[in-house]
């Protein structure tokens, strides 16, 4: 017959004392007097009491839990991001736990109070769309490491890791230019968001360096997905004087104005020159391949994880600010491969 | 001057007790002797000490969270199953914590053991592959409430919700034997997993109910991801007679069968008839777009939370086994469209 486990529960009728009280021994604690921590101590002893002490460490442990808050999980660049995040925590022994505010502050606060409550190590927060760094300050004064990714706050006093935006824009405008281009929009976005106003800004610094006019009805703000590039570029194709080839805000916004231009029997990367921003899984396997400025999604995960972490075992660290370079892929949604593909048959 | 506030090292330190003694007479603790007590409390009146039973209650409270535990958070079903669960838990005054396994179930035992260690009010659990009734029986034993969704697990005993896989399989390869497909390929999916061999059954229930032959060679199986997908139309078009139609295991793949065909020159919708299965956003926006099983990932997710909800507040309920009914919704990807259009043109 196999031996029944002993239980606290059977101490504490054993010893005439409450669960806690033995809870309270068992810890070693000051609380309980001499005389019941002596009969309590009897009982284990007469009933053959194995206390798991593994088990009560990781129940009082301080958490290992990396929090991370994103504000779009249906953009696959988030999940990635999580993804890469992800991959880092979990070699240095955390939990990831991810929370999605769809862009409200109000949600944001929420998880964010709810992760501080629940013992967060550190938090990675792409903030929603209109943060201030008054929204962040209680978590700042808390202690708690924070990173925050993809967008910064001006004032917020944290570590970040952003992309160069600006950067990326210029070079993607400069080879639809060198492809020939006169009429270039931008397309998609929200236009209140600082990753929005740098990408813009590097769009128009490309086309004033050409000498080219910025013309304000080739920028198209949108919802930053693939619904909203639908939206862009149908909006442009309706210009009187329409836009050959487009930067847009993200790759969801390219794939949607892939998918207008189709709807308009125009073929991407032939007919018309597309360049995203991101680089997701995506963007390579999609027919026809997607140009794209790369900030490499999981990779700025993994940094932004290693930061966090940097600061965990830092203990209190001073905020550093890091921009992430980044690459433009020349693939086939841009027209490039298909003229060079003239190019070797001339 | 600004009275600074009186706090509970205050209290014991005019008592002459530990801090922790003081927390206990506060929290109404049986623990502490009647003349400790005493003192404790005269020094709380001499000091004016107010405590803050708001925010006490919040720290001792169960906590609000649910948590959602996903098998693979770069498949967009995934995000938008949890988007309809949060939405649901929201509105509950719930937040909601999710956390990646990437199908590892040792990464799941870390993550449910998180989960349960911070104590979550209930799961929702898409399982990773492989999982075993054994693999959640410490899960079920706490007694947390637990939902299963998307795969369910025999002998589990808690409640699940799952799609009919084998009506909507039925279904859509109907619709492509109607159209007049001969050879009709399943792409994509790993064999070993429940979600496959319930669509699987149904591919082959519908070939052998129009009395047509079921041919291994064509039951391709790959990683349930638009990269599978690919990799799967690939496979299949190298065969000496090859299929003229496919059902996929999931939309994703089925995106990847569409990237495969336009690699080889050839239109989907038009030179090929793709079926997917989840009816995943970008179903609706793509270009075919795509003619799939809808089990409304997001509706799915909300259903999910309902139930697990309801547990929640009942304190310990019945497991309810729910399939829920999909439906087969006829976009452009299965040349339905294109033949509709010839029908108008005779």
């Amino acid at each position: 017959m196999v031996k029944e486990r002993v239980t606290v529960i059977d101490i504490a009728h054993a010893a005439g004392v409450s669960k806690s009280t033995v809870s309270l021994v068992l810890q070693g604690s000051s609380l309980v007097n001499e005389a019941t921590r002596a009969k309590v101590n009897a009982a284990i002893r007469d009933l053959g009491y194995v206390y798991n002490r593994g088990a009560a460490n990781l129940r009082q442990s301080k958490s290992k839990i990396i929090g991370i808050v994103v504000n779009d999980l249906t953009n696959s660049f988030f999940a990635e991001l999580a993804v890469g995040v992800d991959a880092v925590v979990q070699s240095a022994g955390f939990v990831q736990f991810l929370a999605n505010t769809g862009e409200k502050i109000e949600r944001q606060r929420e998880v964010v109070a709810s992760m501080r409550e629940h013992g967060v190590s550190g938090l990675i927060i792409s903030p929603a769309r209109g943060t201030e760094a008054a929204d962040l300050a209680p978590l700042v004064e808390s202690g708690i490491p924070v990173v925050l990714v993809v967008r910064d706050i001006a004032g917020a006093n944290v570590s970040s890791l952003i992309s160069d935006n600006h950067a990326g824009a210029v070079a993607a405008v400069r080879h639809l230019i060198e492809r020939g281009h006169q009429r270039i929009a931008f397309l998609g976005g929200f236009s209140d968001t600082a990753v929005f106003e740098a990408r813009m800004r590097g769009y128009r610094d490309a086309l004033v360096e050409a000498g080219m006019p910025v013309s304000e009805s080739l920028i198209i703000g949108s919802a930053p997905s693939r619904a909203g590039g639908v939206t862009a570029v149908e909006q442009a194709m309706m210009l009187a004087d329409r836009p050959t080839a487009a930067l847009c805000f993200n790759d969801a916004v390219a794939f949607g104005v892939c998918d207008g231009l189709r709807a308009r029997r125009l073929e991407p990367g032939a007919d018309f020159a597309v360049i995203g921003f991101d680089d997701v899984i995506e963007a390579k396997t999609a027919v026809p391949a997607l140009t794209t400025v790369s900030v490499d999604p999981q990779g700025m995960g993994q940094r932004a994880a290693e930061l966090l972490l940097k600061q965990i075992k830092a203990g209190k660290a001073e905020p550093e600010a890091i921009v992430g370079s980044v690459r433009l892929v020349v693939r086939q949604s841009c027209g490039a491969a298909v003229e060079r593909k003239r190019e070797a048959l001339a």
